[in-house]
């Protein structure tokens, strides 16, 4: 009953063999070997178009460095008040892109409110020297807490993004999730709505580490090569990687690891939703769900060895916890299985 | 035959299994986990003392963050000439430093000479806000170009970085190679000599990706959990490093990899010093060979496969290479074979 | 009537006279000249203990260097929301810390409100490395809005800050004003009541360009003089900077020019409040007005050449300003005259 | 006889009376005002074209954001090996241009060696990750040893940087009296010889703070009011440097203070070729002398008061300076008197 985060989870089978059977033989180096070069092409098919991809090590690095790659002196990049970039990567993104500031800009359900995205970029002039200059907005799909961006909303975020000449980058930790959840294409969750740059995540989703930065036009990527060297994101045996991507895509079978951690992640829903004891804070549609439960609910869980953590209740809505009540995430993966989810539900009986 | 580099090998059979046997589970994230801690306390038995370790996912993470740790405003680090971080890192020391200088100390043999780094630290007198500050030394073990410095060499720094108070760090992409050349042990190359903090480099001796900075006062490591995650090198999935590393040290197959490597290296060096269509460049003592072949023997080399790179012919002696000859580095790893060796030395016969 | 800044102004007779007179002969250069050691010393006089005192050439410039000497890997500076480090200065606090981050706080009159303070720095908890490092608080006194912090409101942020180990910096671009407005000692508005350095400015009350930045103590300054080299701040003919402190301090100069313009803003206060086209917004205490003026009011002023900028209304409070209605800053310094504002006031009875 | 360098001397009278003028009144703040347009038209009158102008504090941030404008990840910038942005600025450059490495090219006479700097440059092949990237070039000019580059050296040392598509900066800290020793006007010494931008330095010259960066095509520019303002380098009432710069070149000013330091150069370099206790250690064409002296007369020297720096002795010449002898650098400014040379001189003939 590990429902903490889906990186507590270790690697697919599929793909643990894979970096197995790839671990044999010589290969050159930094990224130039035939199974990285075979991998690349692999992300071009799966996005139905030419696209530069980087391989990098965790999910900070690939929402940094694509960050990175669109900064200007005194950039702003401008993200929802709860996204990862600027609540749990210490900085990093910061960091990376020689100090731009992320700007955070509120929304409802985890997701960037368009007017407000719109009031934010105007409150930066362009040619104002002294407030900053707006330079991208970062959106994350599936959001922090669970939900999507559906493909209109993706669309509305860029075209405010475009008008501005703002790039836009998506991340996406569980890209994934989102996919599935939306019945969407990669093609058409990304670059047909705009999106110019993505983080490709593939180690939430059953790699154990594989992460990618994806550009869309080639072109903006020429100095990421440099700018991924200068981070020391270039990993010598680079087809470690590759080999775990491969495996990755092979007969679709991230998609169908996304589609088993949502479907988990239902069952905790419908369970949930019935229970006396607990009720779903809000709609999610990925393998994340939000739940207040009980405080004596969440001690027996936690009794019978359930994993998952207290979530800080939304400043916007104190009410929506009561006296005893505690507010939970729990998250599913590919690893989850039906008794985890049956275990945990039992609690919620008990 | 591929003698390009030590990073063109896989993993070792040990070390993948090892992966394998870890993906299934669940496990705290983020360098949490139980397997995370045995093997920080491995670390602490390898080097006979307490040590600050943390993992990252290059080895030019590992030099850099080492670097960054000790970095002031307008510091400087010391290094040899043709070191791995001012000749190979595309300024990632620099970067993750706030923009520290490295100042090149040549020396022969690839070696920092006392003398001269003596001579360069009095340079940059203490309080002058104009020069630059001295802040540290590294030396790397082995070095580039397969020589090592032996122990008194290496206290020999340490007593001139001391004088001034700078840190001496050690960059370790080849620390088994070295160790094993010398027949110490770890703590003996390290701090016993003085050296402050390590850069200690499992993926060219048989891990796929395995780095750790390794400090050997951990008070001085106190702001490296932050350091690193703001670099983006902290894994989520964390213990597949630890893994590696739980492998690379069990049995001590490190030191036996390394020996093998070493070994392999030695053939090389017996048989290019029999050849009469070539010879050593220069003596080295860990598992890289510099040789001066015949263009001729070489072209029939690369004819049959055999994979090295071509190494500049050093400023200082261009003599070294006559009009029809060229100067080649060949490198052995865990899994080059005799019959690799032999291979290549059937090479310089034919 | 250029109420626009009082960075509008030129420099004081006083000071002018005295760069006048410094500029035949020769000194040592990079502030080490007799002239830069004497006002060192008067800088102790006026702030009642020992002080390291480094010139700067701009506020940005003593703002930011105040806050990258406090800076940690992953840190983040706590600040009110329309301060002018977070507002003005694009960028330049975090660039010079490395990517610190500021993390704005609401509170009413442009000072932060100490609970939120409390309540955001709780939420930066101690060696979390995911949501960066709460690392210093700065305040603006006088604030960005004509208000100012009485010294038990100093000593209330001061104590929060301290209960965490956080530096705590004022930004003092309108120090003077602030000070003859509380009628306190400088001692008393800094160090005597937490404040551990201060931006000092004397640009904006009769200087052409002195800046300063104060450490209280001077131990935590020790690495200022290269953060300040290499920020590219330190002037070769620093004796200029010197000179214009000089004159500023000698005979209470500073506290007379500022007392100067905080009485022509209390002009304006008092013509404001007394007029049928035109209320005060809020209260201010120091040089700088804001008044809702009636659009056709504001139209006459400017027909008869006054000069001032309009203000943001403050989406807290848009009730605040009517439909004809305009929100204006008006700023006075050294150089305005009672003929200034009696012309203004004249406009608005127009 | 104040010979230790041209920024110990003071403001030339009509600069120090410019300013007391221009200290009344009021003007638009940072940089907006007219006589900052003016001036701004004026340096494009002075290089014949149109010019984009940015006024900073110090020759310092002249140079390191010259060398940011042009920065690219992993960037590195060709400099003599003695220069002043490699020897004297405490990493100035590389903290500005966001880690970006100074690589030294050896020369003889101050001067950067064409075959040398080409060698160098083919060091670092495009596309190449990890060495670092060819990005810009550096020439100072007047060079730190008083030598001057000749107009064809300027061009062959553009050429080489053009076939990689390098930019060419210049320094000039002392332009006015390199360009007085060549005879050459400001357009033939800089854009015309393929010198995108400059720093052009008034301080040593006879201002007090006036240093600008020109770029020769103002496209190149577009992100420099931002990287100024971030650098804070933009000052709020920077119509004082504009009003320096307007007396600097009104009349032709600074040509006449620059001929009157070179004279007084000449003036010395005549003396010390006749004397008995002293020579001159190599020609230079500028305001700076270096010469051997005895020991006996520079302590006699020394003993009335004339103030110079010991230089020390190149490490390629040891030779240059006896056993009883000292090299020494005399520095002439728009401020020495012949009364001072011959001053020096006698001390000489003691």
């Amino acid at each position: 009953m590990f429902f903490s985060s889906d990186n507590w989870a270790g690697a697919h089978e599929s793909i643990a063999q894979r970096l197995l059977a790839e671990s044999a033989g010589f290969a050159s180096a930094y990224g130039t070997s035939n199974l990285d070069k075979k991998v690349e092409v692999r992300f071009c098919e799966v996005f139905e178009r030419e696209v530069a991809v980087f391989f990098v090590a965790t999910g900070t690095a690939a929402n940094s460095l694509s960050l990175a790659s669109v900064q200007r002196p005194g950039g702003v990049a401008f993200c929802h008040s709860e996204a990862h970039v600027i609540e749990d990567e210490c900085g990093a993104p910061e960091f990376f892109s020689g100090s731009a500031r992320l700007v955070a800009v509120p929304g409802e359900s985890g997701k960037i409110d368009p007017a407000k995205l719109s009031a934010k970029i105007a409150s930066f002039p362009e040619d104002d020297v002294h407030h900053g200059r707006a330079s991208a907005v970062t959106i994350t799909q599936a959001t922090e807490i669970g939900t999507v961006y559906s493909l209109p909303e993706i669309g509305e975020i860029s075209g405010i993004a475009r008008k501005r000449n703002l790039a836009l980058h998506m991340d996406g930790a569980r890209f994934a999730n989102a996919l599935v959840a939306l019945g969407a294409t990669p093609a058409e969750m990304t670059w047909k709505r705009g999106v110019d740059m993505l983080s490709f995540g593939g180690t939430k989703n059953g790699c154990w580490c594989a992460e990618a930065i994806v550009f869309f036009n080639p072109d903006q990527a020429r100095e990421m090569p440099f700018t991924r060297k200068r981070a020391a994101q270039l990993f010598s045996k680079s087809r470690f990687i590759a080999a775990q991507f491969d495996a990755y895509f092979e007969n679709d079978l991230w998609l169908g690891l996304a589609r088993h951690a949502n479907r988990m992640a239902d069952g905790l829903r419908v369970g949930i939703g019935a229970s006396n004891s607990a009720r779903l804070a809000w709609p999610t549609a990925t393998n994340e769900v939000f739940a207040v439960v009980t405080t004596a609910a969440a001690k027996i869980a936690e009794g019978r060895g359930a994993k998952f953590y207290e979530w800080p209740v939304p400043a916007a809505t104190p009410e929506l916890v009561g006296g005893n009540e505690t507010l939970i995430r729990l998250v599913t993966s590919f690893a989850t299985t039906e008794a985890d989810v049956d275990g945990f539900l039992k609690c919620l009986a008990a």
